[in-house]
């Protein structure tokens, strides 16, 4: 269905990797939130793999507030660098590979958002990204004085009008504005900026940004919502949309259905890139793999897994039940809606217990799982590719540094002998690296 | 009066340099503002010098709206890269100086700048700083959703509770609790964090910060107010006061001010560093450093002069008097009063025309300007420090990168030769520098 020859991919970076247990594997630096040789050794692995973008999840709260069984997992948001201060000094360490970083519409101004995007849109030479999010972390509300989180469709609505304030910003000067002639005395040309002049149910916001307008034009957006208001809210606004899928036959409905709702935007199929999450554990056996998959699993503490099982289901208390009987009810929450059925259906059609959701759960979390040789993997992601399921692939790697090595060395050489992915860059920016065009203003 | 034998000295990076007109001058990078390479030079030619930090500026608006003055200036927070995403790259193309940028406590949450400056320490190990500052620019309200700008007083309350919020969520953490211990499961102890659980008039944030306690413990917080409100914030909160003075006898005066009022709160005079801003044309002789000045001076445009004067007197509409005439009354403003009060002052001492007030305002527009030689610009600042008339001097370099170069290459080893400044950094931190020790929790 797609007639693009490559695929795409990003790299999705959790500090000690995407497994909730892999802090505790030998090979992993226990430190690696604030470790920046660290972050600085995974962005040259990912560039030298030829990869799209870094991709940096990101919340304002450590996710939970019962200290107990926060203090035995990392990946909770409990300790990482700010993502764009880190990609700052990513893009000095790095030439060509995208970055992009995490941002949350619901407690973030957006001519802050707009500025800081553009600005390591300069810095970079036309690297940027965000994702926008609406923050699904209750918690974070009670960092910015709000005692609730807003509801699931306020947010969305909110969202919305946040990415028109946001591209509207980075539209309020044309490039030729910047005539910087210094015989006229003329730094700019005063036709070539209007202010935003924007007034919105959310946002009062005049403009116009203090910045040139930026190497991309529009920095790219990814967005990651999955239920109605979020795949809405991607085909009106995003570049790239990530989503988590377990089958072919669900991820070409998801994808069709947003290139469709793109459509009516009066959007082209091709300006929005579906790209799925995969979660790889990758030998140069199969034996290898599994090992290697076993390994972080049996790392997994009761106590973690079951914290984490209770906050995807939309923070619902499990403590009364049997671990090893089956999930009660999940009431509706505030939360991300689309995981919590997703896990909910799997427990049911599988049977599972709650034990062993949890084991699935701190595991992948809801994403596509691979276990295999280089050979293997890629048979999965050509499937997956040629079959209009995915454009590509966000890949999460299990543990860090050496998951997203295997990757790249196992994994991206099988794919480059197969013409599906990039030998080396054909352009300078992340947009070229897409396929997108650059916007007009 | 100070005991100590090294004066600080800090990099003050307009993009194009401090004077109004340095963008006009064939040496100097137009494109400054959004040019990454032009950036790395100054760090590494700051570094070179051995200054204790780098310094950026920072408004989240255009100084202004008339766009017809605006266009023909490039001081106005037309065209500058955000501070913090700058200092990310920044840290990873120096080793040794200290980062320190702008922040403004009218028009960003508390979480968001705690969490960026302790990721920015992170980063670079130790050698981040943020420059507090209440925003004196109306223009800004508009980009934030509101109508007027906060008067002058509140802003200050809000900026003594805005600091105390960072601070304590700097502190959610004990340096120990950080286990880490992979055996038992154990990331962090639970003893080691406690949430904030701010709730005053201005902000209610809970905490704790999703970090851990960084390398300086606090970094530097700097603050630029010179107004009573201005001293006394600074005197209970800042490290660094970095002010504008004209005379030994008036930086004398208010620095004893500033260590009087620091002990009143408690803390030891040497706690908090007075740094006098200094904007120096330096010649290998007098006719040179002369040459330097008249080049730029020449290079004024009369319409960007009247701009920035009305801009510094509090946003005064000056269009209906004579240019050669003396300045009218001027009225109270809720902008920076110390600054209006100190130009209205020496335009009436000195008998100056709105015309001849403009010139000398939008070269140094307020701060100390020197034009000499190496020697006489040593003998300056040696004068100065040695009489307590400051502890070190925040250079505001009139065109980059050539004014930063000059002082690097022909000031700092002279200063060194006298023994008032460093060779080498000593220690590793922004704190060490500045000879701060590193706070308790």
């Amino acid at each position: 269905m797609t007639e693009r020859a490559h695929m795409r991919l990003g790299a999705f970076l959790y500090p000690t990797g995407y497994h909730v247990a892999a802090w505790r594997h030998p090979d992993v630096p226990a430190d690696a939130g604030v470790n920046i040789s660290h972050y600085t050794e995974l962005a040259r692995t990912a560039e030298r793999g030829r990869f799209d973008f870094l991709f940096l999840p990101d919340s304002s709260a450590l996710r939970g507030t019962d200290m107990e069984a926060l203090s035995r997992t990392a990946i909770r948001y409990v300790a990482q660098f700010e993502p764009l201060t880190l990609l700052g000094a990513l893009s000095a360490a790095t030439e060509r590979i995208g970055l992009t970083a995490t941002v949350s519409s619901t407690y973030t101004e957006p001519y802050h958002a707009a500025r800081m995007i553009a600005s390591l849109d300069h810095i970079s030479a036309g690297r940027a990204g965000w994702n926008l999010v609406t923050s699904q972390n209750p918690y974070e509300a009670y960092n910015f004085g709000l005692t609730e989180h807003p509801e699931h469709g306020a947010r969305y609505a909110r969202a919305e009008e946040y990415a028109q304030v946001v591209k509207g910003l980075w539209d309020t000067w044309s490039d030729e504005a910047w005539v910087r002639d210094k015989e006229a005395g003329q730094f700019f040309d005063p036709d070539g900026v209007r202010p935003l002049g924007h007034r919105g149910d959310h946002f009062t916001v005049r403009g116009p940004l203090n910045m040139p307008r930026t190497p991309q034009g529009h920095p790219v957006t990814i967005q990651a919502g999955s239920s109605g208001p979020g795949r809405e809210l991607a085909a009106a606004t995003a570049d790239v949309v990530f989503t988590a899928q377990q089958s072919v036959a669900g991820a070409q409905a998801f994808t069709a259905d947003v290139k469709a709702r793109a459509e009516k935007h009066g959007r082209s199929r091709e300006s929005v890139q579906v790209m799925t999450g995969i979660f790889p554990f990758v030998g140069r056996t199969m034996a290898e793999a599994e090992d290697k998959f076993e390994c972080l699993q049996d790392l997994i503490d009761p106590q973690v897994g079951l914290s984490l099982l209770s906050s995807e289901l939309g923070h619902v208390d499990l403590s009364g039940y049997d671990l090893d009987g089956p999930l009660p009810e999940i009431p509706p929450s505030n939360s991300g809606k689309s995981r919590s059925e997703l896990l909910a259906k799997m427990a049911a059609e599988e049977g599972l217990s709650i034990r062993q959701l949890y084991k699935r759960v701190a595991g992948s979390r809801g994403h596509r799982q691979v276990v295999g040789t280089a050979e293997s993997v890629a048979d999965e992601l050509a499937d997956w590719f040629r079959s209009g399921a995915a454009d590509g692939f966000i890949v999460m790697p299990p543990q860090l540094p050496s998951s997203l090595a295997d990757f790249t060395d196992l994994v991206v050489p099988e794919l480059q002998r197969r013409g599906l992915f990039r030998t080396e860059y054909e352009g300078t920016t992340l947009r070229d690296h897409l396929g997108l065009g650059r916007p007009a203003r």
